[in-house]
């Protein structure tokens, strides 16, 4: 354990991701930490058990994870290095893209994306999108709504290229509860699946099967930047743009396009309330929208009934409202849940509120916050790496009893329709050596946007091995092959 | 309170039922009880707290409620009495048939059923059926694959005919996740929406937009009763013919079909493991079943992560398996929850087993229990009506903040595409007369069924009406017309 604690010191969390009632962090000591409501499998602890302080995922430990991200029920982590991508948590329709509906109760890895150096990862309620390095994106999970973008409505248990953005460089992604939205090198925003409350942004409220381009008039005409970066909260969309500014469509009954309205939008409209702030990052929870300034400053508006805002009320916001009480403390990365909110600072410390009954924010108390609350065990100079990683928990393997008959998994065991997975160019696959390439954006999502953090943050040699090499072998776990190095 | 404790020796529930990770139960003393998780409002307690132990909902205290039906996150109750419809919970899609997609925190009329003589409800994950004593059905809800039958997939904020079955006298209906079953008086069994995994029944995956002939030939050729009521679980659906047999069809992954086997079936099979039991009535849980033969036995199949089945272990079955630990005792109801099951005896006791995390089963515990436990504050006998009634929190009438703003109820504002509820016939209305006819048959649904149960159990005359007398009317409660008598 020599290595972990010399790390102590020094340990720190680069990247956080919020679920529906579950929360995952990175940290830079090698380590991914989840604590929330775990029933579906989605904390990764090889049970369905409610965590209420960080856990270390022991399948993950040493794995070299770059980011993180949470769907709703289900969690996503991607490993730059080792060119990995895994996925656990509830499995229906194919959302963890292992070729079945398998629920998955520790990290599983996503074969399909094995050599494939993947920049971000996005998830909404049942539908995830892949990123490549290069641009090219991949979706798998339901479909009813065209949320994957492949022209139909049918689920995918793998994940298939969008063939409709092919000439495309994606470069950030997003993803809501049925729907999509994406922006590209170009400043393009893309938007597909779900669209009744105008959250595809292209002027009325059809679903739409493959990417539509986002009606841009407003950002045009509005600002001679053009949009770096996508959120999506469950049935509203927002992006930023180069210059700062923010533009929200789809959703607003509770004010959560804060528009200083409760009206939907059809078609991007700036957020005036931040006019003058240079806004880098935008994280939507479910009924709620938080974005982060150059400053570090944080801005919240829409739903609060949980305390999400984190103004200290638990009134509803349709205009940016600063969260005073982070004011001293400069904020790096903002995530949402569906009622909860994580922040970590510049400082490396890590906040947390909104709510709490399911333990997702990690505080051990199980209650609701209606302001931030530090997170002291995440904070920088406070992480205790060695009690980190002895909180995993070595038994994993858990196999679904439904899981231990032999099932072939086909489309009709999942929903029917479940296409073949395109065949993948050779460009598509690179060789296993490491790309310096575009630093890791990190995950982004219902839920996450870690623009502009983690990536080179750790070491990807670090962690503690130590602890892994006494952990004997799970009984009859089929997902030995998911602990690394195992 | 004089009434109250007059009754406490003999008061007891007459019908149960669950939602995802609630439960409401309907006593003889005029009491409306709930516990579970209340996240969603679906408890009807004016707030959003979860509860460990039965707690009486304060709106319907002396409603004179003759059913309950839970739901995923919300639920609906009838009061046969007073031709009156309430429902609470997540409101989004229109489920609650308010005209609107407000969550709502207690119990509010819809007032398109007030004078109406409903004979059951019915509830999914997102939409709700409502049969009426002359057997017209009502949808109204999400519609994205069609659940509501109306050849569309228009949502539905308001209740509305389902003219394709206009001449048929529907006599027992079901709300699987996104799919609906039902019977006639002729036993005939149709079924729409969601179908990808055979769940229609129909001989393929389709979706249906409206009520289509479930495939009968296997009933016919095995038996000489016809269907006197169906149930469904999320994906899957089950048929109880008049002489007691049992067919199931739809996905199977989980063994739920209880065909002994993992495949699903796309047209109904016979549940042969059941040869020899008089089956009465069947629920339906998410991923497991549960089946009421007529000497009072319970049967159990299906998914049992939790222990849901109540056979003492968490393996799942794919064929029916006794619940022993009844054997003493007969039961006269069954309701599944997602993960968790609840049974009514013939004796009045209750017991509750499965998932327990959000005290869902009762028992102040917030633990699963893979047995059937006892549930001894509801068991006849053992109720204190007077300390159940002092449970109910009257302060009630919470408003969302998002509500306290004049957003004029739209299709719009919920997704759009919200149908104009028909012109009600004259005949659909029927005087304000209590109409001996049917007994009531209670509530089912994805997850209830309670056939043969409540109905002529309670007094309708009974209740605690000193509790009400002294409750204050709430500040600013937008719900006081919720609030029977008052």
């Amino acid at each position: 354990m020599a290595e972990a604690s010399a790390a102590a010191d020094l340990a720190s969390v680069v990247q956080v991701s919020c679920g529906s009632s579950h929360t995952v962090a990175l940290l830079d000591c090698n380590v991914v930490a989840s604590w929330g409501r775990g029933e579906d499998g989605q904390l990764g602890h090889g049970d369905a058990e409610q965590v209420d302080a960080p856990r270390a995922v022991h399948a993950l430990l040493g794995a070299d994870v770059s980011a993180v991200c949470c769907g709703a029920e289900y969690t996503v982590a991607v490993s730059k290095q080792h060119r990995r991508v895994y996925s656990w948590g509830w499995g229906d329709f194919g959302r963890l893209g292992h070729g079945d509906c398998t629920d998955v109760f520790v990290p599983r890895l996503v074969d399909f994306f094995n050599g494939m150096a993947v920049k971000q990862v996005a998830c909404g309620d049942t539908h995830t999108l892949v990123c490549t390095d290069s641009g090219e994106l991949y979706t798998f999970g339901r479909n009813q709504n065209g949320q994957l973008g492949h022209g139909n409505t049918n689920d995918l248990l793998s994940p298939q290229r969008v063939a409709g953005l092919q000439g495309k460089v994606v470069t950030s992604v997003a993803g809501g509860a049925e729907h999509s939205v994406i922006a590209t090198d170009k400043g393009e925003v893309y938007a597909w699946g779900w669209g009744r409350y105008g959250n595809l942004g292209d002027g009325d409220r059809q679903d739409r099967h493959a990417p539509a381009a986002v009606n841009s008039a407003s950002i045009d005409s509005s600002s001679a930047g053009s949009v770096t970066s996508v959120a999506c909260g469950w049935r509203h969309s927002a992006a930023v743009t180069s210059d700062g500014r923010v533009f929200t469509f789809g959703w607003s009954k509770y004010g959560q396009l804060g528009l200083g309205d409760h009206e939907d939008r059809l078609v991007p409209a700036e957020v005036s309330g931040l006019a003058g702030r240079h806004v880098v990052a935008i994280a939507g929870g479910w009924r709620h929208t938080m974005a982060l300034d150059s400053e570090g400053g944080v801005w919240a508006w829409g739903w609060n009934k949980f305390g999400q805002l984190g103004i200290g009320s638990t009134e509803d916001q349709a205009s940016p409202v600063a969260v005073s009480s982070l004011a001293g403390s400069p904020i790096a990365q903002l995530a949402c849940g569906w009622r909860h909110t994580v922040a970590v600072g510049r400082a490396g410390q890590v906040f947390s509120w909104g709510r709490g009954v399911n333990g997702q924010l990690g505080h051990g108390l199980e209650r609701d916050e209606a302001r931030p609350r530090t997170l002291a065990a995440l904070c920088r100079g406070a992480v205790n790496v060695a009690r980190l990683v002895a909180s995993a928990r070595p038994q994993g393997g858990y196999v679904a009893p439904a899981d231990r008959y032999a099932v072939v998994p086909s489309g009709e065991d999942c929903g029917g329709d479940a296409g073949v997975p395109e065949g993948l160019p050779d460009s598509a696959v690179p060789e296993m050596v490491e790309v310096p390439g575009v630093p890791d954006s990190s995950s982004t999502g219902l839920l996450g946007n870690g623009s502009g953090l983690a990536g080179e943050c750790f070491s990807g040699e670090g962690g503690p091995p130590a602890k892994r090499q006494h952990v004997a072998a799970p009984a009859g776990s089929a997902d030995d092959a998911a602990v690394p190095g195992s």
